[in-house]
């Protein structure tokens, strides 16, 4: 048997901002025993992912070492981190542990696949863990933008490894336990193997903000605003939602609660516990009856997506509300890149109705973001002390500058994007294998591959059009009457005035009048040169040379 | 004959950034003599408009009045206010007027589009003027991103306008002349009816600073730079291509310009006379023989496009030169929101061949903006002194935050989006019609339009993917053996774990098998009947409801 080894393997979430998954093992090499870290999605766009529902990464490595997996542990409730776990669950298997808020949030999506609520087993933090296989695996408390969340002591015979998931260093995050320097110094005391660490915000380069500095701000704001205020953030970063009830609370308005994740997120983290001083909210009923200077509405959509309350609000009306003239919507909240559009298709529909917007560009003294900035890494990396800092959770960018800022401290790093797989048993980590990876998409209810070339056709039809041509050939072998085109998404009239589909059958008509026999009889060779025509005659018509599918029928 | 009345009517650029059309009309209502100012394009983009080659103005309403335009007013070389000249000509038929740098640039297109050298006028720069029927026009130097940029005097019986063009207030542009704070006081001294002013930046708090502080710092930033160094920004800022060239030299880099309309707009730049003390270039083929720490590539592409010279050296070569661990991209620009996931693309690629990547998130120091901010829009207003302020070239958010601010000095403002026609004869200007107005597609050879149901089939198959069913109805009236199927952007198997394109099948035999005659006499209700159950049956077994073409040919 060959000599154990302990291993590092990101299959998502390594040189791309989303979707997390990533794995560790330990044991003789090809048959270690394996944990995964987080089964996160990403989200589809319309550039590169048309019509696709969700992302997952694709896991056909792991699937295929399904009898190897001892565990599945959840850092947090973000989507990125625990929206693939519904998805991914049969081809894994293994029991699902979590603390008690993301467990919450992860038994609902595997109930919604008919798993039952035992598949995900609730831990305690630190210094409980939880004992798989040949690890030890503890949830360590630390702050980040939604409740509970971890990061993980891995402990085996191979040494400590430390993944942070996503974090940031506040010492008064509103929610949940302050940041604590002596614990994380801790855990370092002894010697660390490798510290697994979020990159995300490793370009922001001044100290990161507590959530404490946004209440006041936020307070100011709502106290000198005139009339109905809207604000919005992500429904799950609770911390947040609390901070702006807590200071409209003072401010003298009145909350109400728009989008249902909004009022979902509220109610879950008052039925766990960790959400105990929230202010009596008010249904959208009884907004019409209180002076619009005395409300204050917390509303989902802050990315801008087109059926969130802020959207509806933009669009004139929500649950029997309109804002007007006199009246602010704030974002209390970052855009993320790719959303810019949404998110400025909503400024300016408020600016229609004369609503005032407010956002983050006004120096962010209404939101912090949950991560890292650079000094806090170089602050966690300090604490830790570890052998070898493993940047993850960022594009290769991201990873590249946070190996460059460890390797400047004197810390060697490792730069693993997805696939690569990182041998960490020696004094020096080294990527040992290149693993096959990538993407699947969730399309409608069928989950497919993301080179079956269904999404690149789509992006085809979107960007040339589609021209549909059947010919019927009769018994003799001969074409029956013309060529029959239909086109969708093309111009129904080019440079010669006439009707597209006639110029194309007309064209067609005649290389058909000159086909041979032994063309007329190949179905292949026969469909060949009917799309070249079709694209040759478009390009001529239209100057688009389009996706072109044709139909031959043939009569026995 | 009614009375004369003076009218400001945006087509183009008021309620959005981009596709740049105003016009300004002198004389009886309704048969006003007109002119245009600027006929720019904006860009089309995956999400809202795939396939389309570039948006242009919809001028339905100036070319159903022809004959009553005098001329057309180009006041910069930008793609967003001069892009559709070529493309709109034929429809407005009046001249060109425009500086000698931009009329260069619109004779290039104007000849593209087969029109002669003559269709543009030269003009020299205030105080010379032109009278065209009831106007006098005259250009007045103003600094912006691109070379002989020009705000507008636009003199009639009805009074004096200012139209400013795209503007920054910069006492050392680089190229040009200084903005002249007396000039365009002088120009106010006599009273302004209407000061029509860019928007854009109306967000930017602090007061723009010069083209000259750029210079330095990017120098700074060339001689730390250890090996070769890439610095992208627009071609068309010459000013910009010249500070990063003379900063270059002065670090004791020689210049390889690298991008077609890099090397073009030198040149043009050059030969007009504008442009008389750049550096020695380097061909690309010479970049080899020099040290890496000698050479700065100036290179086309800084919003991420797929085919310019930054987006090939970040893919690994061009023209024979690699970029290589130890070397630096600099962008010396900002990011087009819309533009984000390009850019982002490329840093990413950058990353991987090790390559540094500086860009303006450092605090600006190598990018300036084109545009005036709010405290210089402040500046221009005060200079001027107009009876109304209407602002233009900016979105919905923009044009109302930039009439506030005015209203807030005491100038009243206006609001004025695309279509809307303002009466600017009396002593308060209103707007008095609304104008049938929106944009034209440039696809492929063929102008679309936005409403014509082209792009929408597009964005439908790109998100629903398409089905074709193809079926043959005999000379009795039956169907002649099952319908057939073909899919295009759908996933191959379904729910069912057979073909897609068989349960369709399946499906749809079955019912031909129930219709009655009436049914299958029918082509519209059996196409009807034929779509419908094939989306019912992929939605069971895909979860989607594609987009479905029926093709049903009738033997006769």
């Amino acid at each position: 048997m060959s000599k154990a080894r302990l291993m590092y393997l990101p299959l998502g979430g390594a040189g791309e901002i989303g979707m997390n998954c990533y794995v560790y093992g330990y044991g003789p090499a090809d048959a270690e025993r394996l944990i995964v870290v987080d089964l996160g999605v990403t989200f589809p766009d319309m550039d590169g992912t048309p019509g696709v529902d969700l992302i997952l990464p694709d896991i056909s490595w792991l699937a295929a070492r399904k009898s190897q997996i001892e565990a599945i542990f959840i850092t947090h409730g973000h989507e990125d981190h625990v929206g693939a776990v519904g998805h991914l669950y049969e081809r894994l298997g293994a029991p699902i542990y979590a603390r008690a808020f993301t467990a919450n949030l992860a038994r609902r999506k595997m109930s919604e696949h008919g798993f039952s609520d035992k598949t995900v087993k609730t831990v305690g933090k630190w210094p409980e863990t939880v004992k798989v296989g040949p690890f030890e695996v503890g949830f360590v408390p630390i702050s980040h933008s939604i409740p509970e969340s971890s990061g993980l002591v891995i402990d085996s015979k191979g040494g400590r490894i430390i993944h942070t998931g996503d974090f940031k260093i506040d010492v008064e995050p509103g929610i949940g336990e302050p940041f604590d320097y002596d614990l994380w110094a801790s855990l370092g005391k002894d010697g660390v193997k490798a510290l697994v660490c979020d990159s995300t915000n490793v370009f922001s380069r001044e100290e990161g903000r507590s959530e404490s500095t946004v209440g006041p701000e936020i307070e100011k704001f709502l106290i000198n605003a005139k009339g109905m205020v809207a604000a919005t953030t992500f429904a799950s970063n609770v911390s947040r939602v609390r901070t702006i009830a807590l200071a409209a609370e003072r401010a003298g308005r009145s909350v109400c609660l728009l989008g249902r994740s909004m009022r979902r997120m509220v109610e879950a983290a008052t039925e766990v516990g960790i959400l105990n001083d929230f202010p009596h909210v008010i249904p959208p009923e009884e907004v019409g009856n209180l002076p619009r200077e005395n409300v204050l509405l917390l509303v989902t959509g802050s990315q801008g997506e087109r059926r969130a309350a802020s959207a509806q609000l933009a669009n004139g009306k929500y649950m029997g509300i309109t804002m007007r003239e006199g009246d602010t919507f704030l974002f209390s909240s970052k855009t993320i890149p790719g959303n810019e559009k949404g998110v400025i298709h909503i400024m300016n529909q408020f600016s229609e109705l004369g609503v005032d917007v407010v956002d983050d560009s006004s120096g962010g003294l209404y939101h912090v973001s949950g991560h890292a900035n650079r000094p806090d890494l170089d602050t966690m990396r300090d604490l830790i002390k570890p052998q070898t800092l493993i940047p993850m959770h960022g594009e290769h960018r991201h990873l590249r500058e946070h190996v460059n800022i460890g390797e400047a401290a004197g810390v060697q790093g490792v730069l693993a994007v997805n696939g690569m797989m990182v041998d960490l048993s020696g004094n020096k980590a080294k990527v040992v294998e290149h693993i096959e990876t990538g993407r699947m998409y969730l399309d409608g209810s069928v989950k497919v591959g993301q080179f079956d070339g269904v999404v690149r056709d789509r992006i085809r039809m979107a960007l040339n059009g589609h021209v549909i041509v059947t010919l019927i050939i009769d018994e003799n072998g001969d074409p029956m009457g013309d060529p029959w085109c239909e086109i969708m998404g093309l111009p129904k009239q080019g440079r010669n005035n006439a009707p597209l589909v006639d110029v194309l059958e007309e064209d067609l008509s005649q290389f058909l009048g000159r086909a041979n026999d032994r063309t007329l009889a190949d179905d292949e060779k026969l469909e060949k040169e009917l799309r070249t025509i079709a694209r040759k005659t478009a390009y001529s018509e239209i100057g688009k040379k389009p996706e072109v599918t044709v139909v031959i029928s043939r009569l026995a």
